[in-house]
């Protein structure tokens, strides 16, 4: 469907148009810079809103038809219930029964539960997916299935393409645990409270449609108002939007491994000893068991050296939680509740703040929280000896993963991957990442049970860590010894030249393509 | 200046271009349906801004050069501080130290202490104000001084204007009583706290260039973030940005007048018998001594009765804190704090919610907040026999106060006018309003010491006032006696033929002109 590619600065080889629009590529860290104007949304006039704020519709095919969907129009949908949304299927499944074909579904990440939607895929309601595809629907796309490219975008690339107009949504549904008839909304109450709603806030404020899903219908105001009624069009109550104990899927367990385990201390240690860990700082640890126990290992530091944080940076979870309740910081930033503990404490505690992908992490704003971060620790699938990393693709090529705030946590203070040196016996560390994400450049520090490598940009940290007892390494001796162990290097899919997805930058250009596998794969 | 006029649907004679952009006269309630697209801000990276978040600069006349100040540019500042605020005059003491000329202010009000922009106005630094001129400033355009046209604007016709792009604002300078230096702010903290910073949303939001000036600078993140840091370009400290103190002044003393107190005890039991007064009802008071007592009136009733309101709005004050804390209502829902006690209640208590002109008042939104309120309470300086009212000039043609959150409320589902029937013996209620602001037919209800008027639009309301012990009568009734009592009809003013502002409909249009003053006045 492409025909034309270009080689961007990183040297990958991309598009240079993508679901028939012309995109740009990727052109260094910092270097792209942004014309025009963002996104402008029409002007709406409440004489055509019903005075009594009441925007109730009996069912969601209403709302849809009301909302005027028609083919290929493009609808987005909110993952804060990750593995546990039931509203996106809905949606579709409506949309499907209405008649209409050729959607683009524009969803802030899809998780296994959205399998469904594949049927919606093969038939021809669905066109394609723009959004992190995690599992089967990342799978489906790695086979070339989909008629359209995938294109995967951090959270903050994904609020960056829709303020500036780079997407337009037609119609956003927003599955809110609370709301009233006005659209005022929240993640916070109601029986499938799921935290906040902040990967939902660029589909409301641009979107030309939006309707609220709500299965706890509450008297106006709802409040606290994470989403504005002022921003919706119509409400629709339905019985249950999801299901908040399957928050935790996936990525919200802490590891088990020695090894992980290992690698998670060895991180903590580094924190400590750069001279980072220190009273007023600030940390994020992203989803996943190693970077978990980092954040735990990390707490026991912090309260042996009766030292106290600014702010956390969320996803929360009850570890977190525990660190705000007992004074360990004055804040948790939080940009999603990655269990329920998160969720109450988010609602009861007023210094659990609710931030969303324009406070946090859009690259066209004036500024952002991510710089601001002291340190911030991340997994990745790949890395390679220029530190630059993979997070979306597993070595066999296949696009298993989103990008999720990754990228956009790239720019802290100091970066760190924890990663595991093989996986399967197969060699994290490569000459070459299937997937560029992350450029080398913006990654600081690899830490790996087999030692702790720092990126030579910084010399600073080179020196900070100078005659410590830590296992400090390049990373190619790092491989050279994985390398021995697993019986060599990694072994290169052979992909084909078909494109099935692209990887967009934080600034909206084109970082890297993604390839179909092999049937046989 | 403008040489063109028009009739408008009200029957009132209008320009047809105000400094020098065409304009929409007034077509009726609801009538006009605006098209196209809101107004669309520039993208920006954060390449170009600082990753560590520090945008403090050293002073206001730094931020200003940096911001690009330059002739014919719109400066816009926000009137929390109300007669208290040390940021306007500053900007413009510091445009003139640049040497800069015919900027525009755009103040979503002015108040006495922004006198010293006479001197500006004078000099050339300012070349017109677009917004309430409360006083001298207000008395200066009468005279016809001005070398532009004033344009008043309602709470939300600001927004409106802002969002929608009629008022294109170059550099809006946020005074902030509590903000860190990456330009999150609030109004609840700090030395000045002066409540919210609602006014200023629009600014912060559409302005090219947005400084905030704190004299209250904490660590990031200052939390509440009223105002977004992600919005902001400059963080400028100063000594002191205002007086708390001010914000009590002009309008927020409960009367002590005996007809005035039985104004608003008349309008407290109109609303009781009426079956406005009921659990989970919702009521707004504006500032103003009658409006403060009727607030009383009615929750010593409410105590009675045994009701809760859902919410009540603000302009909170003392009054309304006392009812939030005794549990007659759920929610303030709070545009403006009218004294230190509103500011500590937004500070401390959840229930007390921040709002803005964006939620509550504008006309080109979604819905709002105004047109879900039961009753709402409010002052006019004029009524003629059509409810048509007046609450911008006196009847001597004196432009003296601003229009407020005024024409907004006024889609209540019951909008009832306290006034006293005459004021230094000219009757208020007269042949035709001196200047048109709010039209008959969104006004129900007129109560003066002399009786009370239900417009006939609203039978609803005359039935259920049936057999009531109210004195309801007739406006002519009304004004017949007044007459009697004062000798006659208001003297109308002879006004010059050369408009000095216009005041705006809240969907934009010329609602009215206003015109020049004698000398001899």
């Amino acid at each position: 469907m492409t025909s034309k590619f270009t080689i961007n600065a990183a040297g990958r080889k991309v598009p240079t148009e993508v679901n028939g629009k012309p995109v740009i590529p990727f052109q260094g860290v910092g270097k792209y810079h942004p014309i025009g104007k963002k996104a402008a949304p029409p002007i709406r006039s409440c004489a055509n809103y019903p005075a009594d704020g009441n925007k109730l519709v009996p069912d969601l095919k209403t709302a849809l038809l009301k909302a005027g969907i028609k083919n290929g129009m493009t609808i987005s949908t909110h993952h804060h219930f990750r593995n546990g949304d039931f509203v996106a299927n809905a949606v579709f499944d409506t949309a499907a029964e209405i008649g209409v074909k050729d959607l683009m579904w524009f969803p802030s990440a899809s998780f296994p539960c959205h399998e469904p939607i594949i049927q919606h895929l093969e038939r021809g309601v669905v066109h394609h997916i723009e959004g992190s595809m995690n599992g089967p629907l990342g799978d489906y796309c790695s086979q070339g299935k989909m008629r359209g490219l995938g294109v995967l975008r951090s959270h903050g690339g994904r609020y960056q393409a829709v303020q500036d107009g780079e997407v337009h949504i037609d119609v956003a549904v927003i599955a809110a645990p609370t709301a009233d008839a006005f659209g005022n909304a929240n993640g916070v109450a109601g029986p499938s409270a799921c935290g906040l709603l902040g990967f939902a806030l660029a589909d409301a404020q641009y979107a030309d449609q939006v309707i609220v899903v709500t299965d706890h219908l509450v008297d106006f105001p709802c409040l606290p108002w994470q989403i504005h009624g002022n921003w919706v069009d119509y409400v629709v109550k339905m019985e249950q939007i999801g299901d908040p104990n399957q928050i935790v899927s996936g990525t919200t367990e802490i590891t088990r491994s020695p090894d992980r385990l290992r690698i998670a201390e060895l991180a903590a240690q580094f924190v400590k000893e750069a001279g980072i860990l220190r009273d007023g700082f600030s940390f994020q640890a992203g989803a996943g068991g190693t970077t978990l126990a980092f954040a735990i290992f990390l707490k026991e530091m912090m309260q042996e050296a009766g030292i106290k944080a600014r702010f956390v940076r969320g996803g929360s979870n009850k570890y977190l939680v525990e660190m705000l309740e007992q004074g360990l910081t004055d804040y948790i930033l939080d940009g999603q509740t990655f269990d329920l503990e998160g969720v109450r404490s988010m609602r009861e505690n007023r210094n659990h703040i609710n931030t969303s992908p324009f406070t946090s992490y859009n690259y066209h704003g004036k500024g952002n929280f991510a710089s601001m971060v002291d340190v911030v620790v991340l997994g990745a699938t790949e890395v390679d000896l220029n530190f630059n990393a993979n997070v979306v693709t597993h070595s066999d090529g296949r696009l298993l993963h989103g990008i999720g705030g990754w990228q956009n946590c790239l720019f802290s203070k100091c970066t760190i991957l924890t990663i595991p040196a093989f996986r399967d016996r197969i060699p994290v560390i490569v000459d070459e990442v299937t997937t560029l994400t992350g450029p080398g450049e913006l990654i600081d520090v690899v830490v790996t049970e087999r030692g702790i490598a720092i990126n030579p940009l910084r010399q600073d940290l080179v020196r900070a860590l100078e005659n410590k007892n830590l296992p400090i390494r390049t990373l190619i001796e790092i491989k050279k010894e994985i390398e021995e162990i697993c019986g060599g290097q990694a072994a290169r899919p052979a992909l084909l030249e078909k494109p099935v997805a692209v990887a967009k930058w934080v600034d909206g250009t084109v970082i890297d393509t993604i390839w179909q596998v092999p049937a046989n794969l």
